[in-house]
């Protein structure tokens, strides 16, 4: 969604869903079905950090598991009970309930939907240039170049 | 609080307030009474960004009304029904609302707890270096030297 500056405060739920569903290449990118972003940041312009409201259907998934090399990220459960897979193993999350991502601390996450109820969480990550993405689980890595995500296997080979 | 590597997640509300009040200079740090943050970001480590829940009592307010130069901010409504005032005049908001200032947009804003219930809220800001706030309302300027903030009078003389 695009900046509209008449925009002061709006119900979260009502802004448009991110069209494309994902960027990661195939088999990745149909894993995320089901997953739903509504880019809050972009609505008021936003730059410096990204603010989404993420929403997880049932038997979906946030991202793959993956940690980020310079962006912090931040998540807030709003409804529902997602599980967090971090290196260290399985969290069961609760409305109220937050965690944070250093950038390079090496532990790997992401949040899965193992109920039969829709989950709603805020993700926050900033905007450091020159970022790169891990992902321990699967033959994936990215690196962003001028701001856009490119993704290759591991041995550097493209999607 | 300090960083903690062994919290995974955590509710957000068991996070310790920020011990001290307010950084603004009297007699403005005495407006702040009741106001009461939880640096959610802090206790995962994260400097990129800084998370904040936010409690703001009946007759209490979040911030002098103020502008960044550079850092974006972006608030969502977890409780409560705040007034949100920007250069435009007043929004009342409500759960599950957001909005979102974007550095450098002249915008000045705060939000004020003009009801008889309390207000819980999220707030992001980023830590972009060189940041300056300004203040229409009130005889008073920050500015960000090596990380803390400086407050003087408009004209320069500090207080």
């Amino acid at each position: 969604m695009s900046k509209d500056k008449s925009v002061v405060a709006m119900f979260a739920v009502d802004a448009a869903p991110r069209i494309k569903p994902s960027n990661y290449p195939e088999p990745f990118a149909s894993r995320m079905q089901g997953r739903e972003k509504r880019q809050l940041g972009d609505v008021f312009g936003l730059t410096n950090f990204g603010v989404n409201l993420t929403r997880l259907p049932p038997n979906s998934v946030s991202a793959l598991r993956h940690e980020h090399s310079k962006q912090d990220e931040f998540i807030y459960i709003l409804q529902g009970h997602p599980t967090l897979h971090t290196n260290e193993g399985r969290t069961q999350l609760s409305p109220g309930m937050c965690a944070g991502f250093k950038a390079g601390n090496g532990n790997a996450h992401n949040l899965v939907n193992e109920t039969s109820d829709e989950v709603f969480y805020l993700e926050i990550g900033d905007r450091v240039a020159g970022d790169e993405g891990t992902y321990p689980d699967d033959d994936l890595m990215a690196t962003q170049v001028q701001g856009t995500w490119k993704f290759t296997h591991k041995d550097g080979t493209p999607y």
